[in-house]
């Protein structure tokens, strides 16, 4: 839990800055919940907050609801994007390289695996693809576990690489049914709010995805949220709920995408209520139950560009925000100091 | 006005990215757009979209409005600021650090003049301040011609400089009490739906502001633009107008500020519809008659983060997203390139 006694403090320092009161709007929210994650076990609030090597991390794996084609691509398609990352082709490497960011790719489990050398590969599959969630467990309980501590290890390891801002992106043909089960299952929401048009499916295709989401529900209504993650989850899901327990332990801040990620958001945060003091959220999507996620979270997301591609592109195009929220926190004058009328 | 001839072609270039249809969202509609104006005069689109040295021109002015006490702040604050811009503390400077962009500042008219010898700083003066709109002319038509004039020849010299993305910002204490009479004058908009909270008045201040406004609009209503601008705007204001068409002129994206800048885009408009073509529109901001004044143009702007500062800083943090929609465009993969099979 964070001790928030610095609070006032940081929030007089903003409030001093040449602008009026609160005039920078979600900026100055970012700027004071950064400063009080980095001032942890100070004395003082820190001067200056630091953005060091921002990195997205984008966990893919497959899922066996695929062949149900409530999809608009097979899951041949998440190893192919896989290779698009590994080869800065895809949506997310354009982005990280507009915004200075780094990225790896994590393979979870999907269906073909891929043969590359490159170092922004990681290799950590809990199997070949999920089972299908309609009809059988996706995964087994020593799955979730494994994947979970998997999921902290990417990030202890980013962390330890000097990276002190993370992003988690997914990619897995199929997930966001997963994420819309879970949702489901976890929250006193119907399934149908909880399941979108996914990256653009039919009507048709819509009616019988929540078919088969809801007999996954049906299993996993009133489990714990690993028992509910066993049932219906994902090998990507799993490991990025990992993930944000690491970043929460360590207090570090993450950058929350779109639907799927803050899915895994929330069963971490079911898990370890501490989790959510660590989560900036940069976007909300077009997925329908992203805004039903979002809700629970209690959640003000920085964008809403009618985006709904996944991979972490929402998260990482939020990264510039961040780093101006930092940068007016760290170098704007104080009416004091520029001899300017106080005006508020 | 744009040849949109190669729109088509420029349409089929993005929809051939490895991304569902779409999926981009705003960014999108920026590629396109951007895309479209620089393709202008050539048989093909263009492959890469090129983004040179972003530019904001913060134009400061003082108001005669000011001494009725509807403002949170008095005019000297108008010159304190100017002082504050050039010493690099204000919010906009620390968001032109954080996104590389270029800031100049231009003294249209301020109260009390700065003695600088900083390169940044421009000296165009239409006067000491503008008359009170609520009793009298804001400035002469021909103060209004030569502001035109003199902001054309700003934009004209930033162009020269290298930029090919320009962002107009602005400081006046009073000057959303001539935006808000600008745009009542210039739309079927009632005067109280125009006027907003400024930085963050009183109720009291705020009915004294709407009376204020209206007696202006009273005099300035059914007139044509630039006699509008006469009885009721700003020295900044016309200068932004000017900045406008010069950008429309040679066909320069500008990416479009909060409520003072977006009002004079409106002018600008009605003046040469083909300004719309170069805007880009960046932020919502929490200024009620912005609303109106997007609305008016058709705006879907890219960003809402409850700013109400000015100063061109919601352009400012636009710009990220407008260099990720160009590094979208320039080298994300289609589906051809990296194999990945048509998902739509």
């Amino acid at each position: 839990m964070l001790d928030t006694s610095l609070s006032d403090m940081i929030q007089n320092r903003i409030d001093q800055k040449t602008k009026p009161l609160g005039a920078l709007g979600k900026l100055e929210a970012v700027a004071h919940q950064l400063a009080l994650l980095q001032s942890q076990g100070l004395a003082q609030p820190i001067g200056q907050i630091c953005i060091n090597q921002p990195t997205v991390l984008v966990f893919a794996g497959d899922h066996g609801i695929a062949d149900e084609g409530v999809s608009i691509a097979p899951s041949a398609v998440t190893q192919q994007m896989v290779l698009n990352f590994l080869a800065g082709g895809a949506g997310v490497n354009c982005f990280c390289r507009a915004n200075q960011v780094a990225l790896k790719v994590i393979d979870t489990g999907i269906l073909l695996p891929v043969e590359s050398e490159s170092e922004q590969l990681i290799v950590q599959r809990l199997g070949e693809r999920t089972g299908n969630l309609a009809r059988e467990p996706a995964m087994t309980m020593a799955q979730v576990e494994q994947g979970i501590a998997l999921g902290r290890q990417v990030v202890l390891d980013t962390i330890q690489n000097g990276s002190n801002l993370v992003m988690f992106g997914e990619m897995g043909i199929g997930n966001t049914s997963s994420a819309a089960a879970i949702l489901a299952a976890l929250s006193d929401d119907d399934v149908e709010s909880c399941v979108g048009l996914g990256t653009g499916i039919s009507q048709t295709q819509y009616r019988k995805k929540v078919a088969l989401v809801a007999a996954g529900v049906h299993r996993a209504k009133g489990l714990a949220p690993k028992a509910v993650l066993a049932e219906v989850g994902g090998f990507e899901i799993v490991q990025i709920v990992g993930a944000f327990l690491a970043a929460a332990e360590q207090q570090i801040a993450v950058l929350v995408d779109g639907f799927i990620v803050t899915v895994a958001a929330m069963v971490a945060t079911q898990l370890q209520p501490e989790c959510r003091e660590i989560m900036i959220f940069a976007h909300h999507s077009q997925e329908s139950g992203h805004q039903r996620a979002l809700a629970l979270l209690g959640a003000n997301p920085l964008l809403d560009l009618d985006l709904r591609l996944g991979e972490g592109t929402g998260a990482v195009l939020a990264v510039p925000l961040v780093r101006a929220a930092a940068e007016f926190y760290n170098t704007m004058a104080s009416f004091a100091q520029a001899g300017v009328e106080v005006t508020c």
